[in-house]
């Protein structure tokens, strides 16, 4: 019985994302190494296998080590390699094939004197997202990186990876299709450029945006989303997915009634949520939205309530005359998150899957 | 040895400030009842027991139950009541005076019906902060609780509380000393209206801008302030404190330099800092700010650099030309967060005490 903010997983809308990604794979013939760092979670992880997932991608050494200590053989860090965590490197399972990242060559070269075994290296790229990585254009500096690599006998050079993470800011299918292309050609021309020395080299790319609302990924060896298998409002307003493809959902309690401003106060704050915003058309900046009471499986347009503030536990819900009227000290509310990564993450251990 | 994101605590400053609230209480004769959810923390909480306070706040039936379990006795939850939690409330030690909030008769009732000892009740005002509370100007409603309040002999009226969060929204001392003195005088009023029947009843006021600035509390007989133990970008902006009170800092590491675009990227994201973002004249939105390699201690107003795009464990760092020359892979870097009890919250197990 839920009695604090809870996060529910649909499990079974997880699997129709799922599924869906993997098809699509399939008919692409690309290998399919989902992002990790969403769900976070043994249970969920369980889904991927059940359909043949056996290669994943994760942000962080600590994550990797969860997910290798529960059988995971084939881990991607999907994170510049952070040098100060080299001697964590020894620690994995001896199973463990890590596939690291970098962008510099003090990344290689620390990797070089720790690891005593085999290890992939995938070079980081830039593809005008300005985050991190090795911009496309920048040849120079991946030979000098490939140099590097290719000082040891236990470093693979395994390919270019990319994060397209500018769809993000994209609204609609055309914007996510055309962010796409333009990182695309860039990744095709690296690989045509390096394909012949290292004809072994995979192009890895893994937004989500891109890979929910691409079919075909001409040249693309391999896709890491993350976000999919659970999605949110973000994804949801950018493009990527519909409201009934969402996956999760906050339980929160009403704990106070305020008819006359037309709010409700629920226990449910920015440390359920985080405090990532929406702005939106219709509610401006929002941190969540109200499914209705009535259906709440039923996720269409209308909603009856959005949450205008987060407090440290306190949220502030505004909703119809309807609900208000309806609606009694005590209820559970059911709230759509702004970024199910951040929510997942707070609500680790307040999880409930149906 | 720190090697992955880590909130770093000076205990020292904690003292300096906790010391200073003591002081101003003794000298108002009010009672300190700190506010624990900023810290969440065994280890601080035991600096506030070593200046002898005994009475604390916090903000879930959760965080009371882990410092009753460390032989705290007297805890005011200062959160509207959950009805959903009124079973756990027969969980607590014996011993454990708990003080709880409430704003509607159904809470009243719900705790009537469980209890079988004696705990103290709050009526929640709302001072015109507009989140959750009676209204002071509705003694209709505050005369219905207390009705309900005096029909258990279990349940002991204590007296009123506020929280006056639009304190927040304050800029500078003038700003914070207009808003206490329109929720003191809210509060006072009320007192004077029900002294008479309840001779012992208290008036609770908690935010940390206001308990930081006033310096006389006439009339007020309790304050709950959390966040000045360790304070943060968010407190200084307000105009609470000064910087070099400021007794936290994130520890992150540089995984990318770009001094093209004078950015560093850091491990160090939003499931490290939380979203929570300032409005800065001199930088635009921020989400940290980066103090000086040379002297990270001084924290006088000159700063090298501020965060300005968090991503799940990616922070981007605007730097200055003189900080990217001298900075390396592999440095750590120490950031002040925008809101500390949200960070402290993220990094509960991450937090290095100096």
């Amino acid at each position: 019985m839920i009695t604090s903010p809870t996060l529910q997983i649909d499990t079974k809308q997880c699997s129709e994302n799922i599924n869906k990604m993997v098809e699509k794979c399939r008919a692409n013939n690309a290998i399919f190494r989902p992002h990790f760092k969403t769900h976070q979670s043994a249970r969920i992880a369980s889904l991927f296998k059940t359909v043949g997932v056996d290669k994943i991608t994760v942000s962080s050494v600590r994550m990797a080590q969860y997910f290798a200590k529960r059988g995971w053989s084939n881990i991607t860090i999907a994170f510049p390699f952070n040098v100060l965590e080299k001697d964590k490197l020894m620690l994995f399972p001896k199973n463990t094939q890590l596939n690291l990242l970098v962008n510099n060559t003090q990344q290689v070269t620390a990797i070089k004197q720790t690891v005593n075994f085999k290890v992939n290296i995938l070079i980081e790229i830039d593809v005008d997202y300005a985050r991190s990585g090795v911009h496309f254009t920048k040849t120079d500096e991946i030979n000098e990186l490939l140099n590097e690599i290719s000082s040891s006998s236990n470093l693979n050079f395994q390919g270019f990876l990319s994060h397209f993470g500018n769809s993000y800011s994209a609204r609609g299918v055309d914007e996510i299709r055309s962010i796409y292309e333009k990182g695309r050609s860039a990744m095709l021309r690296l690989k045509s450029e390096f394909i012949l020395e290292y004809p072994d080299l995979i192009v890895s790319i893994g937004d989500t945006p891109c890979c929910s609302v691409i079919e075909r990924f001409d040249g693309i060896d391999e896709i890491r989303p993350g976000n999919f298998v659970y999605y949110d409002l973000m994804q949801w307003q950018i493009g990527s997915c519909g409201l009934d493809e969402i996956a999760c959902k906050v339980q929160c309690i009403i704990v106070s009634k305020y008819p006359e401003r037309n709010e409700v106060i629920i226990y449910g704050g920015a440390v359920h949520f985080s405090k990532e915003q929406l702005m939106t058309e219709s509610y401006g900046k929002i941190y969540g939205l109200l499914l209705p009471k009535s259906n709440q499986q039923s996720k269409n347009e209308k909603f009856q309530g959005h949450l205008t503030k987060l407090s440290q536990e306190h949220g502030t819900l505004k909703v119809d005359k309807e609900f208000i009227d309806s609606c009694e000290i005590g209820d559970l509310v059911s709230i759509l998150p702004i970024h199910s990564c951040l929510t997942a993450n707070l609500l680790l251990d307040e999880t409930d899957f149906t």
